[in-house]
């Protein structure tokens, strides 16, 4: 059975990073249609989106903020920690097969509350940043491994 | 078929305000972890989360996030708004069952690129703020009615 293994705050230093790739299908997007309810045309009509600036169905903003929380829950920190805040900075379109990139860089930790301020940007497959933000989470302070289930 | 009008920058007013409520179901928090690849225990396992501080699954902080992008979307402006960013602060745990609303008001309202600042709260059953931020939107310049298929 697959496991997840996280990283403790004493464990992580100033300077660690992660990352976490995927590529954009038509599917995700409708999916995150019917999750969060924004089914506006921009994101689930292709004729309506050939006749917008973007010139075709792009990704809802805040899929790249979910690909970040599980950059942070899957790959940097993994289970245990305590997200507090995000905020995202949306800079340009993510379009049915870009490939997207998370990276993640924690930048301040803070002794009280084990709290550590993380850089995330996200890059598509010709390097431009499509979104930029900051994490703030309360590191694990105990060693953990948890099994994992399909979904 | 259903429709969509946009309300634009010039009718838009500072104290104008919008909700979205919605019920989390135990396929919500399923779906975003199919879609973000956040596949965490805490989200998706229910001996495991309830081994944790919280006693049984949680959603997903960003799913709150989504609602957020979606009352933005569909409820406060509609089509041809343009995300420019968010913050959220994440402040207790959703649980399945939970009948989170989203409330969004115009804040302020800048004419230069016809931005908007929106304040974001989103409230449990029980009327405690679970997430809270703030939006930073350009509204609509032109009003425009668009068709919503299903998805």
């Amino acid at each position: 059975m697959a496991e997840i293994t996280n990283t403790t705050y004493e464990e992580i230093s100033i300077g660690d990073s992660a990352t976490y790739t995927r590529t954009v299908t038509e599917e995700d997007i409708l999916a995150f249609a019917r999750v969060s309810g924004d089914i506006n045309p921009l994101h689930t009509d292709p004729d309506y989106a050939a006749t917008t600036q973007f010139g075709e169905r792009i990704a809802h903003g805040m899929l790249s903020g979910a690909f970040i929380s599980a950059c942070l829950a899957m790959e940097l920190l993994g289970p245990v920690t305590i997200y507090l805040g995000q905020t995202l900075n949306f800079r340009l379109p993510v379009k049915i097969g870009d490939t997207v990139t998370v990276t993640m860089e924690v930048v301040e930790k803070h002794e009280r509350r084990k709290r550590l301020t993380i850089d995330c940007t996200v890059r598509n497959q010709h390097d431009k940043v499509v979104v930029a933000g900051t994490s703030e989470v309360m590191a694990p302070v105990e060693k953990c491994t948890v099994p994992l289930t399909k979904v």
